[in-house]
């Protein structure tokens, strides 16, 4: 046993969830204080005592700006909202016939008997019926999918609290408009994360109720709330995705190519779409998605560890390890925050991108210090671990060091993802250059530094999964993945932040501020667009390590105790597995091609056929095009988001377990590649010359990176949990195929 | 024992080999009489009689066309052959290092020792030392090397020759043009099968003069000729690929997009270096591929055999069977050439392509009939194959079906590739279409579709791997291999035909020939396009299977019982396996991009630094863009080579045999899906409106089909075979860091 006991565990685990959500209350409250209405003008607003010398005040009292501001702003939320909540009635659907489908196929793994049976892993002992293991993973995976709608849509509701404050904001100067975003980031950053610990906290300890001593079968039930987190994540990347591209890419072909007409311009029809893309695409979206992996890794240690010695000698803290490290996460990104809000000030324009940069740093220091104090007292010195079948012995140190190489290769791939995505670097550089021969080479040297800048986060992966995996089997990748999840609220703030400052910038262009403000802004987003790219890195990095986990889970679930690639049932799932990214890829960029057509010909219809647009004086239809990526939205992300989740589920159910456990292996060691590879495309040659090349090259690149990229990390992880949850099933009935032939 | 003697066999191999020689001469012969020389103009030359009523005769006396052609024939060809030669210096320095590292690896095995060692598998009996081994397979590397070259340089020579004798032909109809370009493919075509077979087949009876009854030895040494093959066939893709694009984009961009002069125009600088090209590229690249392919399909087939019951009861009809199912191709594809030679006539543009379509159909049925006589006749009944360390027990219909699926798979991914490249069918139309709202949407909406084209090749390989698998183990998938090469003979025809073609329209149009004879050649240009994504997809398929044999071979020389996913070593190495297509494609593309670079600011700068060019007064200074193809693509074809052929060694050296089956198993399940993505990528937009965003697609697209796509088929088969012939050095002193640590 570890040092700390059963009750501290037990009060400090939620105590930290509690400390997380006052955290971010109260950066709401100071992000709330930048009043948005029309006696706000020139407000003493709390922050007057921080002013920067070097920024110049303006237009503060210019109140026709502000109400302008306030209802752009309102524009944006109302559409996001409604986007949302037209969503959330289709995933409402999916989760009832999902769930009953989960019921119905775990509950007749022992023919919904109702007779308690002998555990699988903790010989000798009784377990629960696996009819009630289909109950409880029901309703883990309901509590998933909420708390991962919830997520995403806290994230898009202070997102676009936010954005109009940090235009307004900017008027003050840069720091403060720096600030108003990236405490806004750490709002949606630290509901999420301490949500995400909260719910499963208090879901274990609701479970353990019934379950008792069967920690084989509370632990198993659990992983449902992976599926529900991650499912809910993969419609929430794909038709967020679909739609903010449309968007985007509408709007930019007719209006910066064709119209010469700058972004953001209000006389674009397509604008508020756009803005409204960022906050349910690239805020919510995001958000399911991180939760997701969150959850997911959370689920694969807690499986793999109730089958280890943790579990069976029922040594809770111990097995309580992962949310305790998520718990000391939370304190260490808190104090990351005070850094970039507190202790340091942004002076100036170039400061920006720095700070965000060092504030991973700052978080990653921190929490390897973190890690090392919790892996002290949670953990006994020594204790053996599951490892396809055999027991590995391991000592606590052992798996320091795997969840802190997770982190560290997570800071790896934040750093390389910036070095590509950053116009400070030569690649982005030498890409921006090649516009000079106009758009093809753009592309095709867009499209080789993306293929680039795949090789050095690869590696980091591969040192991360090699030093995890064979210190602690799988059990230290999923605690690798932990530790790089593990500053998620500071991530997520990062990364938040990138969108917001966009939104920001497109208001401050809508209510036509100044030069002066409007470079501001664009600072702030340029910086954000980096960070966002950072935070996909990280999101695919984790994604990886947190399939691999999820993998390792379903194998010894499933009961298989080698993938041997010489057989041809695990080969033929390895080849086709590998295809499922490019697959799923093709689905998508066809969806946001066809919905970027629609777009285009709607802005170009109303710039035809509406007197004065392109003069100002008459105001573009707003409405239809924020219609148009809704529907194309809804509509297409049904095909890709079937795939995903049919795959695991006719796989297993007619090919059985060595092909699923091929398939996954395949879209996992695939999917990483593409989804690293196109995250880096296009960035930086926005703005350089000749400007049209540049234009079409960052258009095609933004479905490859906000569409396809983004999801392929959901595919290869959807696809491992589901198959977890699924495989006494697939043990069972699954392999019809071969036992036919 | 089969019911064919081993001196019947001894017979049928050479004599089939013989006969396809002399049939490729006889087609080059009727190609001949076709003069491109002064007084060739109206002459009867043997085809008078075939004269379609449709086609209408044009020009048949302009005497200064023809001397133009010959001129342009002679650029053409002197440019492809000054190239190839310095090509060739480079690949000579290489080989001579590389022969010397396979004889000092494999000698250093069992420390350079002359005495005879017991048999590793054919247990009780006496094999001859390492050292013999280590030179004769560096005998063999030399020997597939220089067939490789040879392979190549015929290719290119026969295609420069026979180009403008296709636009000559032009004159006289649609048809007679048709059949020069085809015969001159199918000498191409029967030269390189033919030599593949006579070469092997001399080798191994001189070998045997040596070996005796050590076939082990004997059969391991001849891998040596497939890495040999391959080898060459690497840097001869790359280093064509590079040149033909940087060639290609760079005329197109300058002359098509900026200046509004149709392709092939006399007064575009790059326009020889890109005709160069085809010929290097797609003509000469293409036949070291696909030579590389068929010598390492036969290798790794006889090796699996040699250490079957074939090579221990020393069955040496059984043992030649890889061989004389490629006699028997030979066979079938003269009597398939005759169908579109003799049997049917192209009366119109519109009966090319269906043409060319049927002559794979027509090979495939005749050869299935084929192999089922070869496998009565040189098989026993039933006989055990070496399975990873066990023995499978195999009848010989299983061989029949693992050789005909890999057949008709190779169908399959051809006229899959077909619908999806081929202009006549809806999704390169949709591509079409989508320009309309300008290249960015064209490429998305193209990249989408190269995505989707992976979807059903996979699913056909994948069941090909399975049946082929199941049935004869790894020895089924090396003769699938050979089934879907055995009509290699047809498929070059109708691969080298596109090219050929294509060339024929440039130097019509480059003689001012008529607007009707310019139809004539495109529409035989247009049917070459798909003709050549067909070849490509072949290519493609082969490799994966040929690499999956290779892999096979390799893995039992090396000892290796499982290759175990759950195994750190093993995944490391998929993952960074599945990386390397991305590493090479990022290192081409960028090299195709550079090289681009260049050439686009050469033809400006003659564009606007030489007076009267655009008028047609001057003329160009074709030599500076040919030099600039031809460096960029020497210097640049260095790096993507080191890195395919140092992989090997270094991950076999330092991470040892399990860590390499990874990479390859990583590296060939996802190389495959990105080499099958690509080639289909830009076809067909070409011409349509609005005609620069097709051009922009298209020279985007360019790359990734013509460089990086084919070249990645090579770099798995290349790894792997390399993998083969090392494996032993790696098994006795490889995996020096995990021994380390």
């Amino acid at each position: 046993m570890g040092l700390l006991s059963e009750e501290v565990t037990q009060v400090v685990i939620p105590l930290a969830g509690l400390v997380g959500i006052g955290f971010a209350l109260l950066q709401w409250y100071l992000v709330s204080k930048v009043r948005v209405s029309a006696e706000s003008g020139a407000e003493h607003n709390g922050y007057r005592d921080r002013l920067l010398e070097e920024d110049q005040e303006e237009g503060l009292d210019n109140l026709e700006v502000t109400i302008k501001c306030a209802e752009i702003q309102n524009a944006i939320s109302v559409g996001a909202t409604s986007f949302l909540f037209t969503q959330y009635r289709y995933l409402g659907i999916f989760m009832v016939v999902f769930g009953v489908i989960i019921f119905l196929f775990l509950g007749s793994v022992k023919g919904f008997s109702t007779k308690s049976e002998p555990c699988t892993y903790n010989t000798g002992n009784t377990c629960k019926p696996a009819l009630a293991n289909a109950i409880f993973t029901t309703i883990a995976f309901f509590l998933g999918a909420l708390t991962s709608v919830l997520s995403g849509f806290l994230g898009m509701k202070i997102a676009t609290y936010a954005n109009a404050r940090t235009t307004l904001e900017a008027r003050k100067g840069v720091g403060r408009a720096f600030i108003t975003a990236f405490r806004s980031g750490a709002v949606m950053g630290f509901l999420l994360a301490a949500n995400g610990l909260l719910v499963l906290y208090v879901s274990i300890n609701l479970f353990k109720l019934y379950y008792g001593d069967d920690w084989e079968g509370l632990y198993e039930s659990i992983t449902g709330y992976g599926l529900g987190g991650s499912s809910m994540a993969l419609f929430g990347r794909v038709g967020g995705g679909i739609y903010t591209k449309a968007a985007d890419v509408g709007a930019d072909l007719v209006g910066k190519v064709e119209r010469n007409i700058p972004e953001d311009d209000p006389r674009n029809p397509a604008v508020i779409a756009d803005n409204v893309g960022d906050n349910v695409g690239d805020i919510a979206g995001m958000g399911s998605d991180l939760f997701g992996s969150y959850a997911e890794s959370s689920c694969a240690a807690l499986f793999v560890a109730s089958i280890s010695s943790f579990g069976i000698s029922h040594d809770y803290t111990a097995m309580s390890y992962p949310l305790i490290i998520s718990s000391m996460g939370i304190l260490v990104c808190l104090i990351t925050t005070l850094f970039a809000t507190d202790l340091f000030k942004i002076k100036n324009i170039s400061k920006i991108a720095p700070t965000l940069k060092r504030q991973l740093l700052i978080s990653t220091i921190l929490m390897t210090v973190g890690i090392a104090i919790v892996t002290y007292f949670a953990l006994p010195s020594e204790f053996t671990l599951f490892d396809f079948g055999t027991a590995k012995v391991v000592k606590n140190w052992h798996l320091f060091l795997c969840v802190a190489i997770g982190l560290w290769a997570g800071l790896v791939i934040g750093y390389i993802t910036e070095y590509y995505t950053s116009n400070a670097y030569s690649p982005v550089q030498d890409v921006a250059d090649s516009c000079r021969t106009g758009a093809a080479t753009n592309v095709i040297f867009g499209l080789a530094l993306g293929y680039k800048s795949v090789i050095i986060p690869i590696f980091a992966i591969a040192v991360a999964i090699y030093v995890s995996f064979s210190l602690a089997a799988m059990y230290g990748i999923a605690v690798a993945a932990l530790g790089m999840l593990s500053t998620i609220a500071t991530g997520l703030a990062i990364d938040a932040y990138g969108p917001i400052a966009d939104n920001a910038g497109g208001i401050a262009e809508m209510a036509g501020m100044s030069h002066l403000i409007r470079e501001r802004t664009d600072a702030l987003d340029s910086a954000g667009n980096t960070t966002a790219a950072i935070g996909k890195g990280f999101a695919i990095g984790s994604a990886a390590l947190v399939s691999l986990a999820l993998f390792g889970a379903y194998v010894s679930r499933a009961g298989i105790k080698t993938v041997d690639v010489l057989t041809p049932k695990v080969f033929i799932g390895l080849i086709v597995g590998a295809m499922l990214p490019y697959w799923f890829s093709a689905m998508t960029m066809k969806s946001v091609g066809s919905a970027a057509l629609k777009m285009v010909e709607e802005v170009r219809r109303q710039f035809n056929t509406i007197p004065g647009l392109i003069e100002g004086t008459a105001k573009p239809d707003y409405a239809t095009c924020v219609k148009i990526s809704t529907d194309a939205s809804l509509k297409e992300m049904i095909p890709p988001g079937a795939l995903v989740i049919l795959t695991p589920l006719i796989a297993g159910t007619f090919f059985g377990v060595e092909t699923l456990a091929g398939i996954l292996a395949g879209s996992l060691v695939s999917g990483v590649q593409a989804g690293v590879t196109e995250h880096a495309k296009s960035l930086g040659p926005k703005g350089s010359d000749p400007h049209k090349a540049a234009v079409i090259g960052d258009t095609i690149g933004d479905p490859l990176k906000d569409t396809s990229g983004p999801s392929l990390n959901i595919l290869i992880k959807l696809m491992a949990v589901e198959s977890l949850v699924f495989a006494p099933f697939f043990a069972t009935h699954g392999g019809l195929i071969f036992k036919l032939l």
